[in-house]
């Protein structure tokens, strides 16, 4: 063994090298990875293997990036009116960042919140009906209660909500803002602006499935005043957590997921959100920036969606209007974007009607879905949802529900 | 109005035409999902972008497959040593399903057992030790607590095990099977017959990360029990949870997670994953199929993989014998697989080790980081991490490393 003082000289001589090695993590190297070479196919372009966030050069192929990385949650935040420090870009669910902020609320409390959500008794949501059945599934799972809120043609009932949520119990509420699932409303900007202000507990949450965002029907989609900034300019950016992603632009099982939210409120989920995992896939997060690249090209492909879909949506209009136009028997959307027309029999018919056309040959959404606990109070939502279809498949369901109505509603009267 | 006998005789007309149309869910058609074509860049092959799993046609750029496409799963199964129907494929992260798993179990309790894990007061979790901190940091984040059990050359020690799981109290324990992280340890035989046996509540689940199963840096690797079926022939295979992936197989970020697991934890898994996620991203599977398609392509893939890490591993033990191989400072690992070395200083230096290598600019795994809250109560164990810096950066830190060995003993005694 060499003596204390030849040591001390020997690791003065290590200092002064200036080494910089970080052997902390058990990462493969950049050559072990280039043996995978194959398995990617990105077409060449500007954008290299590496993201450049703050200097470290960031390998997408490996580990690490929890945000997302820096052109996709650039470009994420182009799509959301909002800065990119503002913004993360997730895996290929934005539902599953729904899921997790409720799951980590439960667990631990939102920022400047009570405590953990699931030590509050009877914390409960507001759900705006009818509407999206997988938000309301999520707090069904959990054991939170569910609260109606109707709406009409500018968006939820805004007088009823502003009373609802002042209770602190309401902890969270589902939105759909643009093109609602399934009736169609564009939140009118009061609806926005009162949301914004409106006097809720310190837990509440709005959670904004902007999932429509861009998916319009018409050459002139109505302007929409940015809900982001409206909560901000109300000091009340907490209370916000904006969500969308990519699955309905660009591969529906295989698209990017994307929050904006308040930095103290991303700070938080990420925190949490790094015991589940090291990182997103990044690789398909830079597919999908070298795809899109810039609003210019999503409009563009947004365009090219609506030319696929608006004769789909004019088919069931047109046999609507044909077999029930002159009739009372059931009112119906008309969006002017998004993925669903909502139909409403006359009460305690829609669960008939479904049957009906079951029997019929036509699967329809289930009678009550798109309400909390899968409940419609009047029995009469149905969500027509005619992306999937051809024009003359869609032709024939119409035609079959039309006609499930009128039987349905005959025998109810007859 | 039509008059009812007119409306049935319609209906009936419709009934006859036998059609089979579902209008029940908001997905794009394929020719939308066409409009993305360039994302896509798998090379051509014998396999379509429609998955056959029930005669059904999944389309992969779609919604759905919670449970992965067929192929894939196919060949988890094959990876796993397990049958395609017990085993699951994910998302790019095996740690998020482990992660999901006990966040179910805290929240809704595992199948047979008493309910609830985040009702059960005091649960906890055995931790193999020295062991992966991402593990333990899962358990830590949710108030679970944790006892250390200490590993010889054969794995756990099975004696002690035994005695600490027959408390209903403990809910879980982690393992790392085969080039255990961080020490290298391939379970002998003997030891997964007794974990495959023990008796304990029946909340009891064996989190067993299997992540270095194919990772060998010999070319004769030991032969090892396949634990599925050893607790398959116990009786005893809902105990056993058995994950993972293809993160260093391929890309570290961007790989595919499997579970593998009884019929019943396997449907739980899925019931409750479903209110997250309408799937995984089914592309990123398929790619992963194509590219590596066999056993046979994955071994020689490995073996590519040992050739570029050996050189590495090679070069830690040579600074180590070299500098001190003679004296009785250190003790470390010598692996036949896996991703790290293990070192063990004398008790009370491990902190103080990495603290002098830190300001002699090589930074390494914290102390303590392989021990549950990072506590390690002796003081004593470093992980190397050796897979990613070059050979001649890994010769330079081991030397560091083994000085500032020197130094903190000398300094400790002397």
């Amino acid at each position: 063994m060499s003596t204390m003082s030849e040591l001390r000289q020997r690791y003065s001589g290590l200092q002064a090298r200036g080494l910089k090695l970080d052997m902390s993590r058990g990462k493969p190297s950049p050559t072990q990875l280039d043996l995978s070479a194959g398995l990617l196919d990105i077409p060449s372009g500007p954008l290299s293997l590496y993201d450049d966030p703050d200097g470290s050069k960031t390998d997408m192929r490996n580990y690490g990036g929890l945000a997302g990385i820096k052109p996709m949650r650039g470009l994420a935040a182009d799509f959301l009116e909002v800065d990119p420090d503002e913004v993360i870009v997730g895996g290929n669910s934005s539902l599953s960042m729904m899921y997790d902020t409720i799951n980590f609320a439960l667990h631990f409390g939102v920022p400047g919140g009570t405590g953990p959500w699931g030590k509050i008794p009877s914390a409960r949501f507001l759900c705006v009906v009818p509407g999206y059945d997988r938000h309301f599934a999520i707090c069904e799972e959990f054991g939170i209660s569910m609260i109606n809120v109707g709406m009409d043609e500018s968006g939820p009932l805004m007088d009823d909500v502003e009373k609802l949520v002042s209770d602190e119990k309401v902890v969270g509420m589902w939105i759909v803002p643009r093109y609602s699932n399934p009736s169609g409303q564009v939140f009118s900007d009061e609806v926005i602006c009162r949301l914004a202000s409106m006097q809720t507990g310190t837990d509440f949450r709005l959670f904004c499935d902007d999932a429509y965002r861009v998916h319009h029907l018409t050459k002139s989609p109505r302007k929409q005043k940015n809900m982001f900034e409206a909560f901000q300019q109300e000091g009340n950016l907490d209370k916000l957590l904006l969500f969308a992603s990519t699955s309905k632009i660009t591969h529906a099982g295989a698209g990017v997921g994307m929050m904006a939210a308040s930095e103290r409120n991303l700070e938080w989920y990420l925190k949490h959100k790094g015991y589940s995992t090291i990182g997103p896939d990044k690789i398909n997060q830079l597919r999908h920036y070298i795809f899109l690249r810039s609003m210019d090209r999503i409009h563009a492909l947004m365009d090219q969606h609506a030319d696929l879909l608006l004769p789909k949506f004019q088919a069931v209009q047109t046999v609507l209007d044909r077999e029930l136009g002159s009739s009372d028997l059931a009112t119906w959307s008309r969006p002017e974007g998004g993925y669903f027309v909502s139909l409403d029999t006359k009460p305690r018919l829609a669960g008939k009607v479904v049957a009906l056309a079951a029997e019929a040959g036509v699967k329809l959404t289930p009678a009550g879905a798109t309400f909390p606990y899968g409940a419609d109070p009047n029995d009469s939502n149905i969500r027509i949802a005619p992306s999937f279809p051809s024009v003359e498949e869609i032709e024939q369901a119409m035609e079959v529900l039309a006609v499930c109505i009128m039987l349905a509603t005959a025998g109810q009267t007859g």
